[in-house]
């Protein structure tokens, strides 16, 4: 059993998808995409944003879930179709009619994701004959062109899938690159299994594996208007698994698909682990890891390789969490340069030159432990992100 | 009664000031400053970093005030005595025996304040010797070089001095240009007055001129582990102040300090004054003011100019304040690029060539108004933190 980065969306039995160009972006690039359940079943589950400006799609796909019945879910890059008002939400409702008109299902059934530039209306009619396209072209392999075709910034298609040996299977794909953060990233996930799992199981499924992966990837901090993570279920393998089992594998899946989310991250040159342990419980570990993980000046450290504990310490100061100060160990790859509330190691000794950052934070107050991942802080994201409209 | 730029900590009467260069820098700058009061009284107040790992001369200062009395501030730059343990705590101990036995004080009546790099042990003997040079150097025309002498990144030495034509004066100096954040700033700052006023009330004067100033100036969101504000009053001008009037000019330095300290943040090309209007409380116009301050994607925009009211709203939408997101404005210096929960004015109206930038966020929704402070985020940002360990 281990996880399949080739394989998305289309990995499970039961589901077909798509992506096309249709002249969202000005590049000429994959812009549309469709994934559709064909059945048997249509369970399904959603989380999305919970920024106050969500996205009209993001309003749409909600009220979708909300039955726990979903047969397809259209996707745009090219734009986000966010602050555009009640033009906007029309927008996305007509969206899902024309899917729905194209598949035989109610609109209901349809959920929509936008991402891109924010305050601009969709070119609906370059979007309606790229829906055409994309069915026209749905394909149980097409789990890699849809992929593709959520992109914005991203630089490689981001999928993830687990076949498990009982014959189920979790598949997922994601775009994400920029506003990745705790309340959720900038961000549009959609997971299918072919496994047979009631909508309330599934629904609690995706909300635990999101609050261990998506939900601690934090790459800068900023929560997007558009983030929206949709689970489908043919329930076309006939099998019911063992809940445990099936929560492990999405679990796998979703944090196999944040991982590459980070170390797609605009600019980054550093993927950064931020591990807590011996914390007084979890929400303790989180806190810690994630003050850690927004600190720009430790986030720049990294960026210059520089094993710099001093601004690990100042930011895990600013925490409630239960510690001694004079107690607490910070590891650098693995190097304790801070040891039992003292100078430890020499700097010298930590190697920073490779991608992978390893921050180890133990606080001796118990037996709880958590990770959160991040970017470093380079000329690479602000150069990204000051011509970057969005 | 404006303020002076140029007097600071000796513009009150009753003190002298120095700094010197005492090799702690290996850049030869000065680096260690004694600000003394001499009196007819001595009251004092402070306030300091929250930080759990508060440095060691943090420590030793908050027990100084504590008594409401204090003779004189020994500062260094060049090494923050902070991460040091228990010989870390002696060192800052000593230094305020040092200055006792010079001044014919009791060391409790000396506070001592550190900045620079964390983690390592300032060199004692020319800390020492440079305490000597400083108290033979003390003058009443003392302050800018007391200023100068505390520069650690920063490119200018920052005075404020308030002189009330009632005939007492309120005089500060600041240092910091890294970490500033809202439970307090990489900052040391020295306030002096020669009104009569009771330490009971130089604190709570201090308190709330803190809590709309420093407190409100946000350059990265990082809290030191070193920040201290020490104010100490004279008595020389024999004049009690209307309580109002002294907190207002209080205020009005600590504005201005806290304003120097943003203009002169590590790498920064814009100012920025996030103003919260038309808020349900004034928690309620920080949060939202203090978010938008924080968004590394609205921070970069800035840098590039871009007047982009879609990060601004991502931000304001993270937070739990009172507002509608259908009548929310917002505006870049003056121009409403987003009016009533829609699209407003061409984002082309927007000049954002010059140094200062206003974002202007109307919630609609009560009478109350903040706020806050920052920089925009930039390559000069990244370059001077990936490459100075602290």
């Amino acid at each position: 059993m281990t996880i399949d980065l080739d394989r998305g969306v289309t990995a499970p039995a039961g589901f077909a998808a798509a992506g096309v160009a249709a002249g969202l972006k000005t590049t000429g690039a994959p812009d549309v995409a469709l994934v559709v359940n064909r059945g048997p079943r249509f369970d399904t589950a959603g989380v999305f944003t919970s920024n106050r400006f969500f996205a009209a799609p993001v309003g749409w796909s909600r009220q979708a879930v909300e039955d726990g019945r979903l047969v397809a879910v259209v996707l745009n890059s090219g734009g986000a179709n966010a602050c555009t008002g009640a033009p906007g939400r029309e927008d996305a409702a007509r969206t899902a009619y024309w899917a729905a008109e194209l598949l035989g299902c109610p609109a209901k059934d349809v959920a929509v994701c936008s991402t891109g530039l924010i305050g601009q209306r969709l070119p609906m009619a370059k979007l309606e004959a790229g829906l055409r396209s994309a069915h026209a072209a749905l394909s149980p392999d097409g789990g890699r062109a849809a992929a593709t075709a959520i992109m914005t910034t991203d630089t490689r298609a981001k999928e993830a899938a687990w076949a498990d040996p009982a014959g189920w299977t979790v598949g997922g794909m994601a775009k994400g690159a920029g506003m990745l953060a705790p309340g959720l990233a900038t961000m549009l996930v959609v997971l299918t299994t072919d496994a047979v799992v009631e909508s309330a199981d599934l629904s609690a499924a995706l909300w635990s594996a999101t609050d261990v992966s998506f939900n601690r990837a934090d790459s800068d901090g900023c929560m997007s208007t558009n983030d929206s993570v949709l689970f489908l279920a043919s329930g076309a393998s006939g099998l019911s698994p063992d809940p445990g089992d099936f929560a492990a594998a999405l679990t796998a899946v979703c944090v196999c698909l944040a991982q590459q989310l980070i170390a797609d991250a605009e600019g980054a040159e550093h993927e950064i682990a931020v591990k807590v342990s011996q914390a007084a419980s979890e929400e303790d570990a989180v806190e810690v890891a994630r003050a850690v993980a927004r600190s720009n000046l430790f986030k720049c450290a990294v960026a210059g390789r520089d094993p710099n504990w001093g601004r690990v310490l100042a930011a895990v100061g600013t925490t409630q969490a239960a510690f001694d100060p004079d107690r607490l160990d910070v590891a650098f790859n693995g190097v304790l340069v801070f040891a039992a509330g003292a100078p430890g190691a020499d700097r010298a000794d930590v190697d920073l030159t490779g991608r992978q950052v390893d921050v180890g934070i133990c606080l001796h107050a118990g037996g709880h432990e958590a990770v959160v991942w991040t970017n470093d802080l380079t000329h690479g994201y602000v150069s990204e992100n000051a011509d970057y409209s969005s």
